[in-house]
């Protein structure tokens, strides 16, 4: 029995370890900082940056996604932005990441979002399989560039 | 004399013709279906879900960004996404760009981000070796997928 809510405050420590879980798979542990308190101001602070919605199978909690909005220039709206889709090893296979995905699919439609993107890993073709298969293809041609750390401080003390 | 401000609702119309010449540019003009009205609203709106900025070189627009916040769950952080960047051919070569991304990492200091991102289409090496210059680093082994028009209303249909 599959139930799909949008994360509620006091889900806040599930969704961290949740987020640990996805880190240690996608072999990036080491750059979780991530703490309850700054997940729980992103999530349900004066000014919430990002949702998240939680999948449970009979009442086990079984994956998230979490996600924010983005938004095209050229159409003139925005789009929804999947920052993180995880479902654990015990419940895949099971369409529970398919109905996270359809969950988002609708909330897009009802807001008036014209597309749903994320980012996927390379290396994991299970994904990127189960992702052609719903349709989704990828965006080539573009390579995101990112400055952070000492060149952003330096960047910032420039005029 | 350059100057840099957040745009005003008067600016809407320069800035989506500032979009227009940045499509054209990119090759993409057949992409852009924005309109006044939803720039407006997007930027404006009960509910704003993008920011822009304008640089004017001696009061002649010479370019622009505009900007959202993204999200690192990692982190547990929004970071500042900069969904366009442009400087027209006349003002190029003279410190506009730079400027602009000087006052976006400063805005991403103020609130408390720890990244400047964006995308680059591949073959505009001109704009590649400039943000290489300013320490802007590609974040490699992640592709984006993107799921749009029938393929998302099928999706949605689905539960």
């Amino acid at each position: 029995m599959l139930s799909i809510d949008a994360a509620r405050r006091e889900d806040v420590p599930l969704l961290l370890s949740l987020i640990r879980e996805l880190a240690e798979f996608e072999k990036l542990a080491h750059e979780v900082v991530a703490t309850e308190p700054l997940l729980e101001e992103s999530l349900f602070g004066a000014r919430p940056v990002v949702e998240a919605v939680l999948a449970r199978v009979s009442g086990e909690p079984a994956g998230f996604a979490l996600y924010y909005h983005n938004y095209s220039t050229f159409l003139g709206r925005p789009g929804l932005y999947l920052e993180d889709l995880y479902v654990r090893p015990e419940h895949r296979g099971q369409g529970v990441g398919h109905s996270l995905l359809a969950y988002l699919a609708r909330l897009a439609a009802a807001r008036g979002c014209g597309r749903l993107e994320w980012s996927v890993l390379d290396w994991n073709r299970r994904a990127v399989e189960f992702y052609e298969a719903i349709g989704a293809r990828p965006v080539t041609g573009w390579t995101v560039y990112r400055v952070t750390g000492e060149a952003l401080a330096r960047l910032a003390a420039e005029s």
